[in-house]
């Protein structure tokens, strides 16, 4: 960490500064330059908050010069984290493929998408049981009951399941039933069920980037999981707000670079959400897996028409099992490893 | 709700999206163009999910005309909404003034705040016992402690209290001890935490716009509570991300005018959070007032340097008696009525 | 063109309104709601400008239910355009690679930069004579000389020359010696400069998103160009601003899907300027071949910790002829054929 | 300046890089940490492009602490600017009025407002001769015959004269009739045209911030024309780029007690452009008094509803006049000075 001081201050203004960070038990290296003197800070700081030396008169600014997370820092872990649902792998070399539709509706429909998107060559079966819906009129999922119905889908279909936990009084409920944990991007910055989902889990979740988090605050809400307990964090791309409305959001796919660099942890795309329109899932969804992406989160619905939320942005089993084949085929490009 | 058909469409195509919605019990009227034609939906439509009717092919897009909020929208309810805590109103001709420590964290600290904040004329106290926190290894606030400090420190002073509540665990302690309850940026869209306050509870809820929300989408985070039971709600518009980083948030002014002709609720403004640095505070603090902003939520702490959050952006005592000193004359400009 | 109207207004509000857009030659429908009325506007309203509407007291909002562009729009002309630069094509099935320095340097630079991505596969040359630079203290580009050891270049190897206009005095000049004119990002909305191209040439001309520019502006750019008599526009997503700042700009891939809907113009993606780091571009030219891009642009520089610009974003050209080995391939995957 | 190095580098990695600063004339100081080490460059940093030396393999990231302009820097030149056009006076604790409509549309029709505007109090006269409008179908302005009648004005009411240049072609005729000559919003970072007014004239620039400009990027873009040769820049505040649709842009008032500290130039608001809505221009005119604007720039129609352009956005002259009546009063709270 460096602070930087005012312009023409005096010799007791940085013996001030750096005492208060003595105090906490970390080093200083003060650099006196023409105009601008800084104090370089040597030790930990992940402890500091930058924002509190700023306080004082003589400072100008504090910057940070290295990450405040650790736990999901690719630095001090630079080996990837490969997840294990079963017998499937998330991350390294391997690639998943989570689908399903947007919300549960009832047993034939979810049973009958499962048993699709499993034909085409999905390894996991995603669901939404609760919904987090913009409008309280609006459906807002089956609640338990769907989490019953997934339960019969994995037994019909073998694979695992993930579904979005909104409240921690269900965290029971989902250990028991649920295979992925999905967090989902309204709830990124929810610290007491971060925190509940650090302590009281160790399933895997699945971690959506907030509508207008930075890599570094999604890496953060990472380390909260991560620091409470719980290492098995799985990041998933789904679109960042910004001034364009035509896209429901704008879908970063600079993010997995620029991730794989920073964490260890895996990073998956849902190409669904990010432009809510059906017939931009499969160019993304080629397109993330060239940027590298570790997976794909893909909403398939067997009747999109008549879908109770997000029908627009849901593929028809068929559309989803020609952009499987093609997947397969891409997936060359980049030495991910097809799992049956 | 108009929806609006792709071109080339044929006269069958017309029939069939209209009768998807003459099926939920609503009227069309479809106006045809030369080159584009459009079916116009009469009747209540916040029931219908505009982009499930996107999934037809034959329809380009759909676009509301109304809003989907109804109990928080002035149209429905045109006279102001004033919320009384103990002998304070919020809303109306009433100015509110919140002042109080970012977070609580000791008696001494609490109480001679709260002193010195009533002595300049303010009528509520905050203060934070629950945290949210970029980072898991900040201070999380002193939790319950806190609560009970802030309750000595009303029964010092006389000032009603209000603290953020990010767990709906809580709820029943904040029932009894909290008067105003805040749900933070971070938990605007927290939507089960939103129906908890919204039926758990009548005590009026601050609710602080989300850091990239719009103004609908800050409207229905109030109908969730407003829907679910709770109708006193207090907006607080604390600043929005943008590409700025010099501050902390971009704070938004025009969300005043543009809230008031938009609902009937009362909105204040946190110039503290906004710009993140104690020296805006002041301006925006005394432009807030004049943009017609029901009230100012201000942090305030008695030594800011050691402050365990956020003390960057807190006034000394001093400085917030010399503000509310100017503000009580620039009240006269917006016709609000201080209260004592 | 719609026209939402007030809650609460009289049949006579909705004449007043109704007559202003007859006076303009256009035909209204009105469609009366229980709580809101509008009013459709049938016939040609490029030239309403929604905003004087929105003047009436009795006028809620106007929303546009088609584009403003007519030209540009793929409505009015379905089939792909093909712009041909030498016996090079760019849209439809045609892949078109464009690489060179971000600045041009001296003539051994060019020359050799020139040659080495021609023998990797490129089809045109890129290089900065006039350098938009944000600080006046920084090099601005060669200027004129820099034109001239562009067309050296061209000499030599037979590459065609792409070149950024900031400056409509230079236009003979430019339309002498170059064969596709830039128009950079910060210039997109500099319409002096847009009529000028649009009148002054009939060479291509390679117009770069904003920074900020919705899709609709975008493309109105696009049609300033057009109408002013220039057809030839070849679009370039190089980025958006958004609040992350760990990438130069936000690379927005949805746009090469969702332009390729709205309009026939050929668009290609500038992967190099959108993170600002060298080790993004090839993951993000992978992934912009597989959203559908009809080409790219990407700065090589054979010393790139010299560059006088750039330098970190730029590919050494062994970097580059093996990202044109993998490109090659991908490219089968969207049915577009490489030109030699 | 700081070279923030990578993890794990050697000391030769240390060597290197800081041979590649002292080679360009400037002192090193490195501090060495745990895990990471940087090097704090001494001396006039202003010419050293930071991308260029991430562009070695041992660099993380530079990081600038001082700010890259140095004539508008305000820590070089601490005393306000002001600025004299006739004898009006722009910064210090001057305010100025400036009004006028949108475009100029006849003589009647800009000497009416002249004279009203001047009635009112305002100092200056405001109109849009050359337009930059969205879309080539729109009414592009007047031109050159606009810039007579905005001097007939001139004449007939003694008003200094304030437009818009967009094209450098007609810097001698501004050069000859204009008092002030505004550079628009899209064309902040035009950098071609801010060279010819920084060498061309002498005239005070008012420089519109850009939709996405930092504070660093609009002062750089101001510093262009000072270091240009025209130390007469006015800075005007008109709204940002947000994700907020409902108004035209997002007002930015921090914007104002921010480059009060960052530099010496003076500051206004356009409340007009910012919100694109007349009803918020009066809130938000007397916001911005309140966060230390040094003026306001506000449209005014005498005939709103048969404006050219933006009449949604003019207030009229009665409308204005009230307002300018508040306005005085408000400048008292902030040691503003009217001027007659």
């Amino acid at each position: 960490m460096i602070i930087v001081m005012k312009n023409n201050i005096c010799e007791d203004d940085l013996k001030r500064v750096s005492k208060i960070v003595i105090e906490k038990g970390l080093e200083v290296s003060v650099v006196k330059g023409d105009e601008q003197s800084i104090i370089g800070i040597i030790g930990d700081t992940t402890k500091i908050d930058p924002r509190l030396i700023e306080v004082d008169e003589a400072v100008d600014h504090v910057m940070r010069v290295s990450e405040p997370y650790k736990l999901a820092n690719r630095a001090f872990h630079p080996d990837d984290t490969i997840i294990e649902v079963g017998n499937i792998k998330i991350g390294g070399d391997n690639l998943v493929l989570i689908a399903g539709p947007c919300s549960v509706e009832s047993e034939e429909q979810v049973i009958e998408v499962a048993k699709a998107v499993k034909a085409s060559g999905a390894n996991i079966l995603r669901g939404g049981a609760f919904k987090p819906r913009t409008s309280p009129y609006s459906f807002q999922g089956m609640g338990s009951n769907a989490l019953d119905l997934l339960v019969a889908a994995k037994k019909a279909t073998g694979l695992p399941i993930c579904t979005e936990l909104m409240d921690a009084d269900y965290l029971d409920e989902f250990n028991e039933k649920v295979d992925i944990i999905q967090i989902g991007a309204r709830n990124m910055q929810n610290y007491s069920l971060l925190k509940r989902v650090g302590q009281g889990t160790k399933k895997p979740i699945l971690l959506k980037r907030g509508l207008s988090a930075t890599y570094e605050e999604w890496l953060m809400a990472a380390e909260y999981i991560m620091a409470n307990g719980n290492p098995n964090v799985i990041l998933c791309e789904r679109g960042i707000r910004t001034f364009e409305t035509y896209t429901r959001n704008t879908l970063d796919l600079q993010a997995i670079p620029v991730l794989k660099r920073l964490t260890h942890l895996p990073i998956i795309v849902d190409p669904s959400h990010a432009g809510g329109k059906w017939w931009l899932v499969e160019p993304m969804a080629k397109a993330s897996i060239l940027a590298g992406a570790d997976g794909l989160m893909i909403e398939v619905h067997n009747n999109p028409e008549a879908a109770l939320c997000d029908g627009a942005q849901s593929l028809k089993p068929k559309k989803y099992d020609n952009l499987l084949k093609e997947i397969k085929e891409l997936a060359k490009f980049t030495n991910k490893r097809i799992q049956e």
